[in-house]
Protein backbone atom coordinates (compact mmCIF):
# COMPACT_ATOMS: atom_id res chain seq x y z
CA UNK A 1 0.00 0.00 0.00
CA UNK A 2 1.38 3.34 -1.10
CA UNK A 3 2.50 5.93 2.06
CA UNK A 4 0.22 8.55 -0.30
CA UNK A 5 -2.83 6.32 -0.24
CA UNK A 6 -2.96 6.41 3.02
CA UNK A 7 -1.39 9.80 3.81
CA UNK A 8 -4.92 11.08 1.88
CA UNK A 9 -7.02 8.90 3.66
CA UNK A 10 -6.08 10.74 6.48
CA UNK A 11 -6.34 14.25 5.21
CA UNK A 12 -9.60 13.00 3.70
CA UNK A 13 -10.94 12.26 7.74
CA UNK A 14 -9.66 15.64 8.85
CA UNK A 15 -11.34 17.01 6.45
CA UNK A 16 -14.83 15.67 6.76
CA UNK A 17 -17.80 17.14 8.45
CA UNK A 18 -18.44 16.10 12.01
CA UNK A 19 -21.65 14.14 10.91
CA UNK A 20 -21.47 12.09 13.90
CA UNK A 21 -22.17 14.68 16.27
CA UNK A 22 -25.26 14.37 14.86
CA UNK A 23 -25.38 10.57 16.16
CA UNK A 24 -26.50 9.37 19.46
CA UNK A 25 -23.80 9.54 22.44
CA UNK A 26 -24.45 5.78 22.71
CA UNK A 27 -23.55 5.04 19.51
CA UNK A 28 -20.70 7.52 19.27
CA UNK A 29 -19.27 5.63 22.28
CA UNK A 30 -20.18 2.14 20.58
CA UNK A 31 -18.34 3.05 17.25
CA UNK A 32 -15.00 5.04 18.98
CA UNK A 33 -15.09 1.63 21.20
CA UNK A 34 -15.21 -0.78 18.35
CA UNK A 35 -12.13 1.16 16.43
CA UNK A 36 -9.85 1.10 19.89
CA UNK A 37 -10.85 -2.68 20.21
CA UNK A 38 -9.67 -3.47 16.70
CA UNK A 39 -6.68 -0.88 16.98
CA UNK A 40 -5.73 -2.97 20.09
CA UNK A 41 -5.88 -5.90 18.24
CA UNK A 42 -3.66 -5.31 15.67
CA UNK A 43 -1.17 -2.72 17.43
CA UNK A 44 -0.95 -5.93 19.82
CA UNK A 45 0.34 -8.23 17.11
CA UNK A 46 2.62 -5.55 15.57
CA UNK A 47 3.93 -4.98 19.17
CA UNK A 48 5.03 -8.48 19.50
CA UNK A 49 6.80 -8.54 16.64
CA UNK A 50 8.56 -5.40 17.41
CA UNK A 51 9.85 -6.58 20.50
CA UNK A 52 10.32 -9.89 19.43
CA UNK A 53 7.91 -11.76 21.13
CA UNK A 54 6.98 -13.48 18.11
CA UNK A 55 8.26 -13.49 14.52
CA UNK A 56 8.28 -10.98 12.36
CA UNK A 57 5.81 -11.33 9.44
CA UNK A 58 5.85 -8.94 6.52
CA UNK A 59 2.13 -9.60 5.42
CA UNK A 60 0.69 -9.96 8.90
CA UNK A 61 2.28 -6.52 9.28
CA UNK A 62 1.47 -5.30 6.49
CA UNK A 63 -2.41 -5.92 6.99
CA UNK A 64 -2.03 -5.09 11.18
CA UNK A 65 -0.43 -1.50 10.17
CA UNK A 66 -3.30 -1.31 7.74
CA UNK A 67 -5.78 -1.81 9.88
CA UNK A 68 -4.27 0.95 12.44
CA UNK A 69 -3.93 3.19 10.18
CA UNK A 70 -7.43 3.30 9.28
CA UNK A 71 -9.30 2.85 11.90
CA UNK A 72 -6.60 5.46 14.02
CA UNK A 73 -8.86 8.02 11.99
CA UNK A 74 -12.19 6.80 14.01
CA UNK A 75 -12.01 8.00 17.19
CA UNK A 76 -11.63 11.35 17.50
CA UNK A 77 -15.22 12.87 15.49
CA UNK A 78 -17.42 10.22 18.56
CA UNK A 79 -16.47 12.28 21.22
CA UNK A 80 -19.23 14.57 20.91
CA UNK A 81 -21.51 16.21 23.50
CA UNK A 82 -23.07 13.34 26.02
CA UNK A 83 -20.79 10.78 25.54
CA UNK A 84 -19.12 11.01 28.66
CA UNK A 85 -21.38 8.01 30.44
CA UNK A 86 -20.65 4.49 30.36
CA UNK A 87 -16.97 4.96 29.29
CA UNK A 88 -13.46 5.07 30.59
CA UNK A 89 -13.28 8.53 28.78
CA UNK A 90 -12.30 11.32 31.68
CA UNK A 91 -14.74 14.58 31.77
CA UNK A 92 -11.32 15.97 31.21
CA UNK A 93 -11.38 15.45 27.59
CA UNK A 94 -14.71 17.56 27.07
CA UNK A 95 -12.51 20.43 29.30
CA UNK A 96 -8.94 20.66 27.63
CA UNK A 97 -10.41 19.56 23.97
CA UNK A 98 -7.51 21.29 22.00
CA UNK A 99 -4.89 19.53 24.15
CA UNK A 100 -7.08 16.07 23.73
CA UNK A 101 -7.58 17.18 19.91
CA UNK A 102 -3.85 17.91 19.08
CA UNK A 103 -2.76 13.94 21.08
CA UNK A 104 -5.48 12.15 19.40
CA UNK A 105 -3.92 14.24 15.79
CA UNK A 106 -0.52 13.18 17.08
CA UNK A 107 -1.59 9.65 17.32
CA UNK A 108 -3.15 9.45 13.61
CA UNK A 109 -0.29 10.84 12.50
CA UNK A 110 2.15 8.56 13.88
CA UNK A 111 -0.55 5.49 13.22
CA UNK A 112 -0.21 6.69 9.19
CA UNK A 113 3.68 6.42 9.01
CA UNK A 114 3.53 2.51 10.10
CA UNK A 115 2.17 0.64 6.68
CA UNK A 116 5.19 2.48 4.67
CA UNK A 117 7.43 1.80 7.28
CA UNK A 118 6.19 -2.01 7.07
CA UNK A 119 6.61 -2.04 3.62
CA UNK A 120 10.21 -0.74 3.85
CA UNK A 121 11.09 -3.78 6.01
CA UNK A 122 13.88 -1.83 7.78
CA UNK A 123 13.44 -3.88 11.15
CA UNK A 124 15.03 -0.42 13.51
CA UNK A 125 12.41 1.81 11.59
CA UNK A 126 9.60 -0.81 12.38
CA UNK A 127 10.72 -1.22 16.03
CA UNK A 128 10.92 2.87 16.40
CA UNK A 129 7.73 3.72 14.53
CA UNK A 130 5.40 1.13 16.93
CA UNK A 131 7.61 2.54 19.73
CA UNK A 132 6.09 5.94 18.66
CA UNK A 133 2.73 5.31 18.32
CA UNK A 134 2.89 3.36 21.16
CA UNK A 135 3.93 6.55 23.23
CA UNK A 136 1.42 8.78 21.18
CA UNK A 137 -1.30 6.21 22.55
CA UNK A 138 -0.18 6.29 26.33
CA UNK A 139 -0.15 10.09 25.96
CA UNK A 140 -3.87 10.41 25.56
CA UNK A 141 -4.56 7.11 27.63
CA UNK A 142 -2.21 8.63 30.79
CA UNK A 143 -4.37 11.94 30.96
CA UNK A 144 -7.76 10.58 29.19
CA UNK A 145 -8.66 7.21 29.96
CA UNK A 146 -9.96 6.20 33.61
CA UNK A 147 -7.85 2.94 34.99
CA UNK A 148 -11.31 1.45 35.48
CA UNK A 149 -14.77 1.88 33.89
CA UNK B 1 -6.40 3.07 -2.89
CA UNK B 2 -5.45 0.35 -6.32
CA UNK B 3 -7.92 -2.50 -6.57
CA UNK B 4 -4.48 -4.70 -5.96
CA UNK B 5 -3.91 -2.99 -3.05
CA UNK B 6 -6.97 -4.75 -1.58
CA UNK B 7 -6.66 -7.44 -3.08
CA UNK B 8 -3.78 -8.33 -2.00
CA UNK B 9 -4.55 -7.33 1.57
CA UNK B 10 -7.85 -9.67 1.20
CA UNK B 11 -5.44 -12.51 -0.40
CA UNK B 12 -3.17 -11.96 2.73
CA UNK B 13 -6.15 -12.35 5.11
CA UNK B 14 -6.97 -15.26 3.70
CA UNK B 15 -3.93 -16.88 3.67
CA UNK B 16 -3.23 -15.81 7.79
CA UNK B 17 -3.32 -19.18 9.96
CA UNK B 18 -6.28 -18.48 12.53
CA UNK B 19 -4.33 -17.47 15.29
CA UNK B 20 -7.76 -15.97 16.35
CA UNK B 21 -8.58 -19.86 17.21
CA UNK B 22 -6.34 -19.80 20.36
CA UNK B 23 -8.11 -16.46 21.55
CA UNK B 24 -10.29 -16.39 24.36
CA UNK B 25 -14.01 -16.60 22.81
CA UNK B 26 -15.57 -13.83 24.64
CA UNK B 27 -12.56 -11.88 23.06
CA UNK B 28 -13.52 -13.53 19.52
CA UNK B 29 -17.15 -12.29 20.07
CA UNK B 30 -15.86 -8.81 21.15
CA UNK B 31 -13.69 -8.40 17.79
CA UNK B 32 -15.99 -9.69 15.30
CA UNK B 33 -18.69 -7.59 16.85
CA UNK B 34 -16.66 -4.57 16.83
CA UNK B 35 -15.65 -5.46 12.94
CA UNK B 36 -19.16 -6.13 12.10
CA UNK B 37 -20.44 -2.55 13.97
CA UNK B 38 -18.03 -0.37 12.09
CA UNK B 39 -18.55 -2.52 8.74
CA UNK B 40 -22.55 -1.38 9.30
CA UNK B 41 -21.57 2.13 9.80
CA UNK B 42 -19.39 2.88 6.92
CA UNK B 43 -21.49 0.58 4.64
CA UNK B 44 -24.83 2.50 5.48
CA UNK B 45 -23.27 5.91 4.59
CA UNK B 46 -22.44 3.84 1.26
CA UNK B 47 -26.18 2.73 1.05
CA UNK B 48 -27.51 6.17 1.65
CA UNK B 49 -25.31 7.40 -1.15
CA UNK B 50 -26.37 4.69 -3.42
CA UNK B 51 -30.27 5.28 -2.33
CA UNK B 52 -29.85 9.08 -3.40
CA UNK B 53 -30.84 9.98 0.74
CA UNK B 54 -27.45 11.87 0.88
CA UNK B 55 -25.64 13.69 -1.91
CA UNK B 56 -22.85 11.38 -3.14
CA UNK B 57 -19.21 12.93 -2.10
CA UNK B 58 -16.54 10.18 -3.29
CA UNK B 59 -13.93 11.34 -1.00
CA UNK B 60 -16.37 10.23 1.77
CA UNK B 61 -16.98 7.19 0.08
CA UNK B 62 -13.62 6.01 -0.92
CA UNK B 63 -12.71 6.08 2.85
CA UNK B 64 -16.28 3.75 3.34
CA UNK B 65 -15.16 1.68 0.89
CA UNK B 66 -11.84 1.12 2.41
CA UNK B 67 -13.15 0.53 5.88
CA UNK B 68 -15.97 -1.95 4.52
CA UNK B 69 -13.30 -3.91 2.49
CA UNK B 70 -10.92 -4.13 5.22
CA UNK B 71 -13.46 -4.53 7.80
CA UNK B 72 -15.15 -7.16 5.72
CA UNK B 73 -11.94 -9.40 6.62
CA UNK B 74 -12.45 -9.84 10.15
CA UNK B 75 -15.12 -11.42 11.27
CA UNK B 76 -14.24 -14.73 9.52
CA UNK B 77 -11.41 -16.08 12.00
CA UNK B 78 -13.11 -15.15 15.20
CA UNK B 79 -16.01 -17.69 15.14
CA UNK B 80 -14.18 -20.47 16.78
CA UNK B 81 -15.06 -22.82 19.55
CA UNK B 82 -17.12 -21.80 22.35
CA UNK B 83 -18.08 -18.49 20.64
CA UNK B 84 -21.62 -19.10 20.35
CA UNK B 85 -22.60 -17.73 23.80
CA UNK B 86 -23.87 -13.85 24.50
CA UNK B 87 -24.50 -13.37 20.59
CA UNK B 88 -26.70 -13.31 18.23
CA UNK B 89 -24.90 -16.21 16.31
CA UNK B 90 -26.66 -18.44 15.16
CA UNK B 91 -25.89 -22.53 16.20
CA UNK B 92 -26.07 -23.28 12.80
CA UNK B 93 -23.06 -21.72 11.59
CA UNK B 94 -21.03 -24.34 13.19
CA UNK B 95 -23.39 -27.29 11.84
CA UNK B 96 -23.06 -25.78 8.12
CA UNK B 97 -19.46 -24.39 8.73
CA UNK B 98 -18.52 -24.92 5.12
CA UNK B 99 -21.69 -23.11 3.84
CA UNK B 100 -21.25 -20.44 6.36
CA UNK B 101 -17.60 -19.95 5.14
CA UNK B 102 -19.01 -19.80 1.55
CA UNK B 103 -21.54 -17.18 2.24
CA UNK B 104 -18.86 -15.43 4.49
CA UNK B 105 -16.35 -15.19 1.43
CA UNK B 106 -18.53 -13.76 -0.78
CA UNK B 107 -19.55 -11.09 1.10
CA UNK B 108 -15.63 -9.95 1.58
CA UNK B 109 -15.12 -10.74 -2.21
CA UNK B 110 -17.95 -8.50 -2.58
CA UNK B 111 -16.59 -5.99 -0.65
CA UNK B 112 -13.36 -6.06 -1.52
CA UNK B 113 -14.38 -4.62 -5.51
CA UNK B 114 -16.05 -1.42 -3.65
CA UNK B 115 -12.77 0.57 -3.56
CA UNK B 116 -12.48 0.11 -7.25
CA UNK B 117 -15.49 0.62 -8.03
CA UNK B 118 -16.11 4.00 -6.44
CA UNK B 119 -12.64 5.02 -7.27
CA UNK B 120 -13.90 4.83 -11.01
CA UNK B 121 -17.17 7.12 -10.32
CA UNK B 122 -19.77 5.37 -12.63
CA UNK B 123 -22.74 5.64 -10.37
CA UNK B 124 -24.74 2.42 -12.04
CA UNK B 125 -21.52 0.60 -11.18
CA UNK B 126 -21.58 1.94 -7.76
CA UNK B 127 -24.94 1.22 -6.83
CA UNK B 128 -25.01 -2.45 -8.56
CA UNK B 129 -21.98 -2.95 -5.95
CA UNK B 130 -23.48 -1.69 -3.23
CA UNK B 131 -26.45 -3.73 -3.81
CA UNK B 132 -24.41 -6.63 -4.47
CA UNK B 133 -22.82 -6.40 -1.51
CA UNK B 134 -26.03 -5.80 0.69
CA UNK B 135 -27.22 -9.29 -0.81
CA UNK B 136 -24.36 -11.14 0.34
CA UNK B 137 -24.40 -9.76 3.71
CA UNK B 138 -28.12 -10.90 3.82
CA UNK B 139 -28.00 -13.86 2.94
CA UNK B 140 -25.50 -14.70 5.95
CA UNK B 141 -27.98 -12.88 8.39
CA UNK B 142 -31.05 -14.63 7.12
CA UNK B 143 -29.94 -18.05 7.84
CA UNK B 144 -27.38 -17.74 10.46
CA UNK B 145 -27.87 -14.56 12.58
CA UNK B 146 -30.65 -14.53 15.22
CA UNK B 147 -33.41 -11.77 14.64
CA UNK B 148 -32.91 -10.58 18.38
CA UNK B 149 -30.20 -11.48 21.26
Amino acid sequence: MKKSAIAALVLAAAALPAVSQQMKPENQVKYRRAAYQLMNLNFGNLDAMAENKKPFNKEEAARNAEFVALLATVPKGFFGEGTDKDTRAKPEIWKNRADFDAKMDKMTNEAAKLPAVVKAGDMAAFRKQVHDLGEACKACHDEYRAKQQ
